[in-house]
């Protein structure tokens, strides 16, 4: 379940009058979502979600709700946050930050053929360009010092041949210089999950919880990482290029990135190796954490490692 | 036609650049309304209104294109504008100023019933209350001022019962203190024709490019008076109720609304004969205009002047 803080219909009714959204119609708990309570509400003026932030912090989230609600400004179909009566995206109800966004219709697509890789690659590339005007700051918080001090904690739970793939890994990174890369407010999560669809277009990109400032091309490898590998972790390479040639047509990389990718999707693989592995062996105390197996992000760092031994990344149509 | 300036692909293709709104998919010209050129705009991130101003001009626009984003984001289904990577509500295309807008879904209903203005209630205290954080200022483009010159134009077109109405409806006003009453940003044209919906929702407020700072009780006095007419020009006094309850649930009248609500209704019935009767006699030069049948407004003034004389103003079920 996801309801860790409980509403009451009376205590939201309530709580709305700050808002200038009408009478509470219905709240309905979300069962999905491992970090957040969040309910579906309706009022007499429309859908929204309610969001009582568990993790996240007061000082933590305007960065957050501020980008959504520059990116919903830009025409992306990102759920945004609503202005309460005194302009202000989150207050307090129940003792937690809380904040109501709108509810966008759509269901996600877990098995994505080209032509949604595609979308998603337009998408991402409107998510960069748009964020460029974008004036809050905050790391990524899973960036280049987190994945070293992550692995440092994981490290000890490891075989040896995972140890030494981690070290390895930690080690290339360690000698790149990714200065150079452009860098701006990116998603860093845009997973299957996380993009919702109605009549194969996209209609919502959602749970900003993880973005940050960081370089784009480390997001565009997240998010190829996760579209477009096979079951074995390979690249599937029709619709790798089809996200690829849609992103670059709408932002060119520079030479900087042609060179960089293949280590930078090494990198978005162990990124994500690492929080499994965190979440695996290191749970948080108390903290309810969906498990995903942590072999998933190993097979497509070793796959991602193969390709690159063997030249076989999947280039980009036009460069 | 609606097209006033037209726009090619691959004018629009270019100027798409200065937004992250991806390629260019279809753009085809709204053949309805009869003041801006508007265009359904399909790119790949999305569906967006184009519109090239005709009327408003440049130091106008802010106004209203920052009041539509500031009720958007507080949550109502406000065709919002879209910044540019400037973070600009709009720039220039073909000489024109022009905004791209959301499209919203829905289609206006034109014979609502109570549940209707019910809903509609609630959607202008909403509107109203919103607004209440909104900086910007414009007067009302229609307001007492604009009544008073109106009449002073279009009087010597009337016949001489009109001429009696409209010279005893100008000193009605001019005798009336209005100073008490609350104002803010209204909409001021919240006709059924702006309204769309979807699943008995409202799903949209469009056409704001009549909006500014008045009294809200004008606004309700307009709202009342398209939506809950009879052919007669009376009021229905459910459908009247079901409006008024709802928008008082929200926001409370004082004692000075309930007091001048009648007068009100009479004043926003005289706004629309006004504006009918000039587009009628005085049409401007070179202008498309819809010329609606200002007798409704006529008939719908002399309805309100009876049924005060019958003290039968449909009343509010709680004050």
């Amino acid at each position: 379940m996801s309801v860790f803080t409980p509403v009451s219909s009376t205590e939201c009714s309530q709580w709305l009058s700050v808002y200038a959204l009408g009478q509470l119609e219905s709240l309905e708990g979300i069962s999905s979502g491992v970090e957040n309570t969040n309910y579906f509400l309706t009022t007499s003026l429309g859908r929204y979600v309610l969001t009582l932030f568990e993790r996240l912090t007061r000082p933590e989230l305007p960065f957050y709700l501020n980008l959504m609600a520059h990116l919903a400004r830009h025409g992306l179909p990102v759920a945004a946050p609503i202005a309460d009566r005194h302009n202000e995206y989150f207050n307090t109800l129940n003792e937690r930050p809380a904040a109501i966004v709108l509810r966008l219709a759509g269901q996600s697509i877990m098995t994505p053929g080209s032509q949604h890789c595609a979308r998603i690659g337009a998408m991402l590339a409107g998510l960069h360009l748009a964020g460029e005007s974008y004036g809050r700051k905050l790391d990524n918080p899973r960036g280049q010092l987190w994945r070293r001090q992550a692995g440092a904690r994981v490290l000890p739970f490891l075989n040896a041949i995972e140890h030494t793939l981690l070290e390895e890994e930690l080690a290339h990174e360690a000698q790149l210089d990714l200065a150079g890369l452009p860098v701006g407010p990116i998603h860093a999560d845009l997973f299957r999950d996380n993009v919702l669809w109605q009549d194969e277009r996209i209609s919502g990109v959602i749970d900003f919880y993880f973005a940050g400032i960081d370089t784009w091309l480390f997001d565009v490898a997240v998010t190829v990482n996760d579209w477009c590998s096979l079951p074995n972790g390979h690249l599937d390479t029709q619709s790798t290029r089809a996200l690829l040639d849609a992103y670059t047509q709408m932002r060119p990389w520079t030479d900087a990135e042609h060179t960089l990718w293949p280590s930078m999707l090494r990198i978005a693989a162990l990124r994500f190796w690492l929080s499994r592995l965190e979440d695996k062996h290191l749970p948080r105390q108390g903290e309810m954490v969906l498990v995903h197996d942590p072999q998933r992000f190993c097979d497509i760092l070793l796959a991602r490692r193969e390709a690159i031994l063997q030249n076989a990344i999947p280039p980009l149509s036009v460069r």
